[in-house]
């Protein structure tokens, strides 16, 4: 693909370099944002700069946030003693929008991969290790994809964990609700079985 | 979507500003982006800025450049009595990689589309006929895109052109190369039977 700017071409190879954005989307991105004010564009472009030079892991639990430690971390409504175990941010930003959970997060940044070259050493998990020897700790809830990574990573943790004799809890799987059973896959199906729960009316 | 971090928060918001991407992708870029050292990020940054100072129009023909006329309008092995009238500079880029095209563009910067309040007066039009009217012009080709909208641009631009006796073409519509005839659409395949060619031996 032959751009004929330079200065266009640098802002869609850049626009490219993130991941799942093609060159031909990146050029009809550029091509808007070539469109707009100069004012827009300095924002655009500052709002980058800014967040690498403000945005900051929470020392505690890996979280990002703008302070040395997050919002959540220095909330004293949160439960300080259950600690849920996540990937990344955005599994965060997903649990607090369900409005379900109190206690505090502890973000890997990753979970283990071999394939991809990410083992333990990789991960911020001796900080956890940390916290739970320092008897602060009542349940860790590992909240990690049901992948083979995830697997693997949790077996990593609780094999660390087991000695403390914490709560080690992780999410239920099962049925999505809302959905049919007929297009559950088989899998998830058979564990929602074995992992039947005592029948509640909800609200009561 | 509540992100832990107002500086985050802009730079998702400002990526979602782009067409087609949601604030859940523009905050997997972000992340994805955050990991970077901040030289790569002031990279990513400054294309954006000095494209915006840099990036010009062409004076003659519309289409992008460094320069006040671009590389396309200053080629002296170009045909310059034959123009090309598209719509933008991706379709610009996209004619030139078949290599297929000696002369020169003229770049609308849109289509006449009532729908979206762009009438003839918002499009780069006056320049092309001041082109045909100074006798610099043998032929005039219409590639827009086979839509209402191209349809009505190119109608328009004819009344404009047709009493100035020069060769207006458009592009030959028809059966992809390769394509199947079964999964053609029927306006296209009638078209193509209508409008079919003499048959001849590729090379030959």
């Amino acid at each position: 693909m032959k751009i004929p700017s330079k200065y266009m071409e640098e802002a869609v190879e850049q626009l490219a370099t993130l991941p799942s954005v093609g060159k031909r989307s990146a050029l009809r991105l550029v091509i808007h944002l070539l469109n707009r004010k100069p004012e827009e564009i300095e924002r655009f472009a500052n709002a980058f700069l800014e967040m690498k030079k403000h945005v900051k892991y929470c020392k505690s639990c890996g979280n990002i946030s703008d302070e040395v430690i997050c919002e959540i971390c220095t909330n004293p409504r949160r439960k300080h003693d259950e600690i849920c175990v996540v990937e990344d941010v955005r599994d965060v930003i997903a649990i607090e929008e369900t409005g379900s959970y109190q206690g505090i997060y502890h973000v890997l940044g990753g979970i283990i991969s071999p394939m991809d070259g990410i083992g333990p050493s990789d991960l911020n998990i001796s900080s956890l290790l940390g916290k739970v020897q320092n008897g602060e700790v009542k349940e860790v809830i590992f909240a990690l994809s049901a992948t083979m990574e995830g697997d693997t990573t949790n077996f990593f943790l609780y094999k660390k964990l087991q000695a403390s004799g914490i709560i080690i809890s992780t999410l239920s799987r099962g049925v999505s609700v809302g959905s049919e059973l007929q297009y559950a896959d088989g899998l998830t199906l058979g564990r929602s079985i074995i992992n039947r729960t005592p029948f509640k009316i909800e609200g009561n």
